[in-house]
């Protein structure tokens, strides 16, 4: 995933993906939660189909320019692999969150909501912080062994890896502290309220951090 | 996607795709809506399901012929970066706007349905417009970004995109001319009502120009 | 897809495979609408998942062996195109007849139902014929184009056809005379009264051949 | 699937799988309960996909470590046919168990239940008997005929044979000991009652045995 593009075309790249999964997970959430009927079963399936279906888009286009992050635990771990210097992951993550915040705001746009909005839902408590301790620790593990064996399905594993992770952890995974900003912002089925995302932050980088080290043993560098 | 195939060959893919497209997207709202008791979220993501696994299918089999567009603008966009004569481009999209309507009336024979209908849905709206052009501009990237980089990816990234932009966007994204104007033929699940195809068609194509602009940079003809 | 494993191997591979896909139609169709509370959308996505699914695997390790037809009307398809001589095509139809009438009896002791049973459910008229006339017209195209461009993808693109087909098609796509004829054989979910068997695969036969026909002249045989 | 990494790695490896994919199967089933209002079917779907997408998932991951195996029944399968020596076998299964019950027990602690549970679902009878036999005969014959004809195709295949396998078969295809001895410690969705395990583990063992001899004949050694 260490490219050469520029880094203009790099966080351009971040940029557009940012925009357009963080737009996808609101969005997908809005219109899921408006047709259900109140099965939330329903409404969480198709909000995981939508978000699946747009990271293997985002990842399979993207992914050649910028590696496809998205994601600041996932620019924190290659930070920390020394596959990306500090200088551009800094920009990496500036992009992802005006980018992805921009992108809530559009979904706001598209169904005639307010677009300015502060999330109430809360989420909170130590089997949620658990969840998405497990959940940025799978999203980590799935990615390094991913690229290590089978780079060409990348876009796939991480695709599918959430689709799972949205119903196996508590916290429906959110496994990415960009997102979780983007979240708070919007007071919608995808949201979360703005006291609770430091702590699903806080265990978010800990969980990638945990994954960066364990991975680094279970798929050492040279095969 | 550029093919030497005879122009009558590839005028018959863009029929056949159009076809099984368009009967696709309507024949399946109208099971869908009539099987879910009332739960339109189960009945979308039927439709979902549906429309993107049809659409791997014919990308699959007829884009190694005429390039699979199926959308005027699709074709409007390949027309745009030269890679396609507009003497073609018109006989695509009188093939995609013929065989795509008559989609849609075998769609109505098959359930019993009066052939000739007009629809009554209304969809219009600032955030309807909104979502057709992210609809469009979406689809136009993901096809320049993912013919640029991962070619034999491309029937699995339009699937996926369309089935995740059925859901984030507000309109369920039509994203494509040509099928506007056969749900306009079509009282059914799928169906916009005529006065509001206009506009529809207008941001779609705006989505798609403007995609083209933005993919010019981002994917640059040369890697 | 021709093979020449001997004809003992391939039967057994028509056997397995038939075992399994008609066992995975019929028995999914029971436990979907067991669970599904009545809302036959639900059923109706599941059964459609676990064919699509049961598909895929079927065509992967068994196309290799014997080309993975399942289906008297796509052995009919190769045998006129004399890929398949018609001794074989005869000892192929006999074994995915067998074979998947098992698989029905086999659905039907794994639940606890009566092993014997014919469906009371009516299918019939001219929508539904229409209907099976198309699925079957839209399988052998899938089977022919994607043989001839794509023959790596053939497993998922059936899969994926069929997935669509049960959704877009008014009879919710048997595509299959010997499945139509176990169909028959179980008064369950996906069942068929006997006296509306004919109808369906003469639909399935005219529609394999016009496919066949149309196939030769869209996907000409050397590129 | 045979790889000459050193044992401690290939623990590791069957561990990890084994925690990721039990904790997914309990805990997306304790999520998919609790959102879906009742109705088991759009339950058991959410559970479907989310067990198919994290099978993918790990056996594309770690497949190249391990063999990918997480189940005893399968690593029965490779040590009867010698590809997996006695005393490695022992260590697989033991890893398997552990971290599969750590899994489930993560599940819990993520959801706020308990850790230590027992379930009480009943599950017995001879068509749940014949379920188990008909699941793990087929995830077996899976596995051995991709293995030979298709290895890049094993993940996909796995997963998309359990999503069928759970809708299909009357026991919802658990085809796994350890995760059968898993579920009997989770009063959950997923559970089942202490006293049903051995016979679901006898008839698994059976299935698994069978498909190793007619997958013997059915997909010989050498092409």
């Amino acid at each position: 995933m260490a490219e050469v593009a520029p880094l203009g075309r790099r966080i351009a790249a971040e940029g557009v993906g940012a925009f357009f999964l963080f737009a996808c997970v609101i969005g997908s959430g809005i219109m899921a939660q408006a047709l259900s009927g109140g099965n939330d079963g329903v409404a969480l399936l198709a909000n995981t189909i939508a978000t699946g279906a747009m990271l293997f888009v985002l990842i399979t286009m993207l992914g050649p320019i910028s590696g496809a992050h998205f994601n600041p635990a996932v620019t924190l771990v290659f930070t920390l692999r020394r596959e990306l210097p500090w200088f551009d992951a800094g920009a990496y993550v500036a992009a992802q969150l005006a980018f992805g915040v921009l992108g809530a705001w559009v979904a706001h746009l598209m169904f005639d909501l307010p677009t300015l909005q502060l999330s109430v839902k809360t989420r909170t408590g130590l089997g949620q912080w658990v969840g998405e301790f497990v959940a940025t620790f799978g999203l980590v593990m799935t990615i390094l062994g991913t690229v290590k064996y089978k780079p060409q399905a990348v876009a796939a594993s991480v695709g599918l890896y959430i689709t799972a992770a949205y119903w196996f952890t508590s916290s429906t995974s959110f496994a990415n502290p960009a997102i979780t900003v983007a979240r708070s912002l919007s007071d919608t089925f995808a949201g979360i309220a703005p006291h609770d995302v430091p702590m699903f932050i806080a265990a978010q980088l800990v969980g990638a951090v945990s994954a960066t080290i364990v991975g680094s043993a279970l798929f050492p560098p040279q095969k």
